[in-house]
């Protein structure tokens, strides 16, 4: 590593332990030996540039840090540019200077926003002017009083055609657009979400191409109205963003900048649907979410690597004759609490792997008009969104904790990367609504089972609902627990009883609607055991696959079978209220649970260290690769502002006068 | 309420629909009409005062937040000398005054340090002059390296008895005295924690008085190394605290500095135990924590307050024919996440009452010698601080969360409430090691069952251990789970049989300190359901008093069994592992519960207003008593900094380039 240039190895004996070759392991993180190369290259070539230089972030104040923020974003274009980086690299690069910025909107959602809803004319004529940053676009959806309900926005874009044009307006306070990032400050165009209204009738919502500021000096074009809405979470995290707000004040774009690819205005306003199916804007859906799985697993990782290096490094009580102290990574408690995490960022991974795989499958699917699968991919994915972003958002604030009170200072990176990342739990799909389109899905599938309509995919077990209805497992040994199929029958017998339960007790509604609403905190937890099941699922069936290297397909069914035992014993109450399995084996596997830590403990750091993470991507005092925390911890504390001068600023008007007893005459 | 002054209220319907005295509700969660006109007066005190304003702090860099706070403390203490509040009255003012600083140090723990372990003579030297604020003074015990094991400190304070003096030294970087409140940057004094050495023995930590800084000019004194450890989490919120890093370099204080209530260095460099009993230590912590667990009710209840009037403002989905959404605080999801929380804010409020009660109890027993209910006060604190903050910890996230995107903001509050709460984890005790002193209390407990050595107070439920063994619930139709006999039983039944199991495992251990460690994460998961049955036991136990006002008991009797019933829910997999109760009677207990919900539905908003706090200390646009939220958030979003200038800073150095294509030549 780059890092270790000169230095002492502190967890070199942590290293040494280790049962499995590494560096293979690192190309099984990345996906490819290519993908493993190309990160590589890309993130140290950001490590060692003073510009990307991000440990100063959280003391710059907001103004300071969206000028700082500016300057990475031009500078990487120039590099990008200078040491013509292909598209996929360009993209490693922004990841790797990992700082929240307009152009993760620009190329994240406005260039696709076009490429999916636009027609080919409008694609020829707008995404040149993208992809050389001739103009910079958002994508403004969410309003100030309308998220989840897309369909609820009240922004209207009325057509007139005197003009042959559309009227944008924000006809109320809460339609003003709220939150697009790139928004605030910097984008000169966006993607607006508005009603279509035509001669007084409302079309619902659709997409539309409008400048909102001039390519001359910058300001918003007349009858619009654009701020930042101002700090959110955390130090620096999300604040490099410009967040923004938009206010429509009858402002006119031509006819032709609405995205009509699925449905047009003609020139003589009549509302027409081309032959382009409707469900292509799901395989878009489909796209984001299985990329956001994927950054769960990169975010969660993160965290993981910092709370495991400095639980290597950390030690407190337990000495012995003087001796030193027990690392904290050997308590038992600590073992609880950070392998199943651990375990969790590899389960991710390989989730995502199989959700692009998927991603793939579906689009071909959709080129061949054909639409079978993608309800269930759509259901599946939005699941998986829900389930990783959560269990990523808790688990880095678990990381910190596990990080004792060092954890809770912003060298620690722990706080940023948390403040960050919540967002992802909330964009793209709240997490609790997501989970209910996936109960709706699970209900349905079980509704036509007798139909002959047979559930696909990650719903396939369903079809098997008779027998997982009789199921009881035959684990009598600990050592059962380890085997893939016992796991995945009470897994499946588990998820499958939770939602045809949920199916009874709907079917004594009436109104099928009123059931849903009673009854979604049952069906939010059905649609939980479904998920998990999907991970557990995938992470044995990525096992099945012929994995090189000394050790490393061993270390990954110990981790494959934390992630599941974790998972049984959290969720216990579920495993026997339904009768999957007795009091007994429940404790049987929560005891194999705890022996298999015992096989992760050796092996703890070099199974972060296959993340291959830079300890500039880390961010991290306590993570860092070399093991040298106390001595950094002490130099970063001199860098606050505060330890500028030796007397804080205040002291003479405000503290001197208490000491010295004359506060009754300052003036304060 | 003042800020209701010439406004609408937008909550006015949801306030009708209360089914119960609200005023008289206040009382009860004051704990006296005496407190609640304590409270109200002082906090509409520090709310109408410009000064304390505190809407524009996580905009402040760190130098001006810390000015900031300066000029708050100074101006507090002299509001406090000009109204001449009494100890009580300035106590509540710096709390709602809300901003860390380091009189939190002075007041809550210097002061208390020299008053509990300071001789006579030293409290008649120090106190008047820590009363006045001619000397402000830190409690500098944790080090770089050593936080939970106060055992492991590494500094010295080596006795001189040539001079009559002890040396203060740090031997080592890991022995920096590191995270001490107030000491950056202000305390001139410090109540600082080191090994007594005298002529080469070690005699473990012991407590000093040490001048830090100047009284003149308010530098570092020869020897004496500081600053500040650097930003911490979040935005404000405990940047406004100077944390500071200390390190000595054979720093001489006189002999008479060290605190010797409890043993003494003679002249001659003999070390003497006093005839006061050590046992007065765990008293004060008794205090902190009792201290701490009431504080805990008050952060979760201002989450909660927040969260629940902005569900009630907040519509999504479900609008029939054009009409308004449905308020999210209909959705049974939400109300499975929020009304938990609600109750857990009323049962740590009692819970904490009672603590008080308990220390006051302590106290006159320790005055009296009578150490004998010590032990059991001990353990019952640890637990509930561990239980109480990791559950507001928490708590405050799943708030944020429910308020959907604008909970991110800090306009929203929660992120900064949030970011401030959290050290409560860690303070005092990390909340892990906590819950290991309980499971040892408990298996000590039980271990002497069969001595005749009865177990007392809390554990007292122990003495039936055979009973509860073969206890089976009795519950039949869910109406039964909302009798507290009931309740009471399963959760002691769980308790036990926990601990009891507990203690089985260990004694297969040939060496005790080995299984204990083995068998910490079984230890944790026990001690925790003890802590959550005294939760549900002195919830319980305040509805056996009289609590007059219309519908107020009965409120209190539905939060008391949502509380319960939620536990129950979520814990299922140890009531039915255990066997206390049957999976049937598991869904007849959830079942209880989704109906207890639509009971708390009505109530909700008054059951929050109930807190009685004032916008100014709820801090949150979202949180507004008069929920007129969406205005304020708009009107909020434009004092950000960057709103300053529609053309932002770096603007024409980095976007304009970028824009024209002439980022070839720009020097970025």
């Amino acid at each position: 590593m780059a890092e270790m240039e000169g230095g002492v190895d502190h967890l070199a004996q942590e290293r040494n332990k280790a049962r499995f070759d590494v560096d293979e392991m690192k190309i099984v993180w990345a996906g490819s030996r290519h993908a493993f190369h190309l990160s590589d290259r890309i993130s140290r070539l950001v490590a060692s540039d003073p510009v990307f230089r991000k440990d100063d972030r959280t003391m710059l104040d907001r103004k300071e840090l969206f000028k700082n923020t500016l300057r990475k974003v031009a500078y990487a274009w120039k590099r990008i540019k200078e040491l013509r980086l292909n598209e996929e690299e360009a993209s490693k690069l922004r990841a790797f200077v990992d700082q929240p910025a307009f152009t993760d909107l620009h190329w994240g959602m406005f260039v696709p926003a076009i490429k999916g809803q636009g027609t080919d004319e409008q694609q020829e004529k707008w995404l040149p002017l993208a992809y050389r940053m001739q103009i910079i676009g958002c994508y403004a959806q969410t309003e100030l009083g309308h998220g989840s309900n897309v369909q609820g926005l009240e922004t209207t874009a009325t057509f007139d055609p005197k003009t042959d044009e559309f009227v944008l307006d924000s006809p109320t306070l809460t339609s003003s657009k709220w939150w697009p990032g790139g928004l605030g400050k910097v984008s000169t165009h966006a993607v607006v979400y508005a009603r279509l209204i035509i001669d007084g009738q409302d079309y619902g919502v659709h997409g539309f191409i409008v400048q909102l500021r001039s390519l001359d000096d910058h300001l918003p074009l007349p009858g619009i109205t654009i701020g930042d809405i101002g700090m959110k979470f955390g130090n620096a995290a999300y604040n490099s963003m410009d967040n923004g707000v938009l206010r429509f004040d009858h402002v006119r774009i031509p006819r032709n900048q609405m995205l009509m690819r699925v449905s047009q205005v003609t020139r003589e306003g009549k509302y027409v649907h081309s032959n382009v199916p409707r469900q292509l804007v799901y395989g878009t859906m489909v796209y984001v979410r299985q990329k956001i799985v994927s950054d769960a697993s990169v975010a969660l990782s993160r965290a993981v690597c910092i709370a495991t290096r400095y639980s290597a490094v950390r030690r407190q009580f337990g000495s012995h004759n003087g001796g030193p102290e027990t690392q904290v990574i050997d308590y038992k408690t600590q073992q609880a609490r950070l392998f199943p995490l651990l375990a969790s960022a590899y389960a991710f991974r390989f989730v995502g792997e199989w959700l692009e795989w998927l991603y793939t499958d579906v689009s071909q699917r959709l080129q061949a008009k054909d639409f079978s699968t993608l309800p269930e991919a759509h259901a599946c994915t939005a699941g998986l969104k829900s389930l990783t972003t959560s269990v990523t958002a808790d688990g880095i604030e678990e990381c910190r904790k596990l990080c004792g009170g060092h954890g809770y200072l912003c060298s620690s990176g722990l706080p940023e990367l948390f403040a960050v990342y919540i967002p992802a739990c909330t964009y793209e799909g709240d997490n609790v609504v997501l989970l209910l389109q996936v109960a709706r899905h699970l209900i349905k599938a079980i509704s036509q089972l007798g139909s002959g309509n047979k559930p696909v995919g990650t719903t396939a077990y369903l079809a098997r609902v008779e027998q997982l209805s009789q199921y009881h497992s035959d684990v009598q040994r600990a050592e059962d627990w380890l085997k893939p199929s016992v796991v995945v029958e009470a897994f499946e017998a588990r998820a499958a009883r939770m939602s045809v339960a949920c199916a009874q007790n709907l079917s004594k509604f009436n109104d099928p609607e009123d059931g849903f609403q009673e009854l979604s905190a049952d069906l939010v937890e059905a649609a939980l055991a479904h998920c998990q099941l999907i991970v557990v699922s995938k992470f044995i069936e990525k096992l099945q696959q012929d994995i090189p290297g000394k050790g490393v397909k061993q270390q990954l069914q110990v981790l494959c079978s934390v992630y599941s035992l974790s998972l049984l014993h959290k969720h216990q109450g579920d495993f026997l209220s339904t009768g999957c399995i007795t009091p007994k084996q429940g404790s049987l596997a929560t005891e194999q649970l705890r022996a298999l830590y015992s096989q992760v403990r050796p092996n703890a750091i070099a199974l972060v260290d296959a993340f291959n993470y830079t300890d500039h991507y880390l961010g991290s005092v306590l993570g860092r690769y070399d093991g040298n925390v106390y001595p950094k911890l002490y130099e970063e504390a001199w860098k606050d502002p505060l330890n500028d001068s030796v007397i804080p600023d205040g002291f003479h008007e405000y503290i001197h006068p208490m000491l010295k007893q004359q506060l009754r005459n300052a003036r304060l």
